[in-house]
């Protein structure tokens, strides 16, 4: 996606109520942030924010974090919060690589929604699904591990379901062709609502229960 | 798929050389039925043979066996062979709900190619890749257990890949939309020429590495 430079992002972005800078300083914590002992999902790459906003407004015995590291998109979550007064939200800037650095032990379910597909083998590395990201996530679950992915490209979705068994987890609930089933429980995002008639949308939740290391 | 009525068909069936009629009889043996000790893949559901006869002359270093249960196609395939001299070739006549009854601990791959989807869910346990038939294929592998899958069926593809990954199998080639890749390996089946350009092609690798139990 080409970004568009929003003057004044960092500004609004470091102001927002939403924002939690000293985000390292939360390890193992985060339900003190939150002030309550509640699920915490995470979304990561969470864009200009449709899908965490409205889940957290659905789900409010659920608290949300979202990630994202393009201020060029993060300002136009913030915007959209302005009028809200949402307590179980909260939003990080930072660059996904170093999310083990940031949660242990403490995260219930991951949202993937529609990341960057990295169509090049020697990126692969970078793709969320990689080894690599799923070796992190490892360290950040609580306990049964669940991740909910969203995409519209074919091969990320390929190599995501082997990524995804091959380290262990099982699929547990699976479309190829999401807006097929129009199930009524599903929260687009931005991207999503753009694409839906383009092609299919595949859905996947993969779960693994044995015990994180480290917990 | 309406089967049509071959006049004479189990005579011609009964009278071929590719076919094993004392198939029971074989079980832990069937090295023996082809004199050597080259791998054994299955077809469940040959059909009208297209794909097995085709793959036993593409490797003739591997060994053969169709299953299927319909005369009127199994005949159609038996018509096939008659101008064949294929030794890595054979065919049982048989519903596969018995398999465990035929094979222990020989076979090295299973071919699902376009099987009876099922759809009504009191109809599950008829799907080739319900958990009662992984328990049975469980009886059958030597070590090493992989499963090859095509299938036009969105559901039943998106069933299988629920029910193999929760049996402990990993996916390690798949792909949403096979003729989009246009793998030069691919053997088709009649049934897939027919309908290749109606809709996708889905084509799983699954693998799961543990021991066969009794083996």
């Amino acid at each position: 996606m080409r970004l568009r430079n929003v003057v004044g992002a960092s500004k609004i972005i470091e102001d927002s109520k939403y924002i939690i800078l000293d985000y390292k300083e939360h390890k193992r914590k985060y339900s003190k942030v939150f002030k309550n002992k509640n699920p915490i999902h995470i979304e990561i790459g969470m864009g200009k924010g449709d899908f965490i906003i409205e889940s957290a407004k659905r789900f409010p015995h659920i608290n949300f974090i979202g990630i994202e590291k393009f201020d060029s998109v993060l300002v136009r979550a913030i915007q959209k919060l302005e009028d809200e007064q949402l307590d179980n939200l909260k939003i990080i800037k930072m660059d996904a690589t170093n999310i083990d650095e940031v949660f242990a032990c403490e995260i219930d379910l991951i949202y993937l929604n529609f990341s960057d597909p990295w169509p090049k083998a020697r990126h692969e590395d970078r793709r969320l699904t990689s080894e690599l990201f799923l070796e992190k996530y490892e360290l950040l679950f609580k306990e049964e591990k669940t991740i909910i992915m969203k995409t519209d490209n074919r091969h990320l979705f390929e190599y995501s379901l082997k990524s995804f068994t091959d380290y262990g987890y099982a699929i547990k609930h699976l479309s190829l062709d999401m807006y097929k089933e129009v199930p009524s429980t599903n929260i687009p995002t931005e991207y999503e609502n753009k694409f839906k008639d383009k092609g299919p949308i595949y859905l996947v939740h993969v779960n693994k229960n044995k015990k994180a290391r480290n917990c």
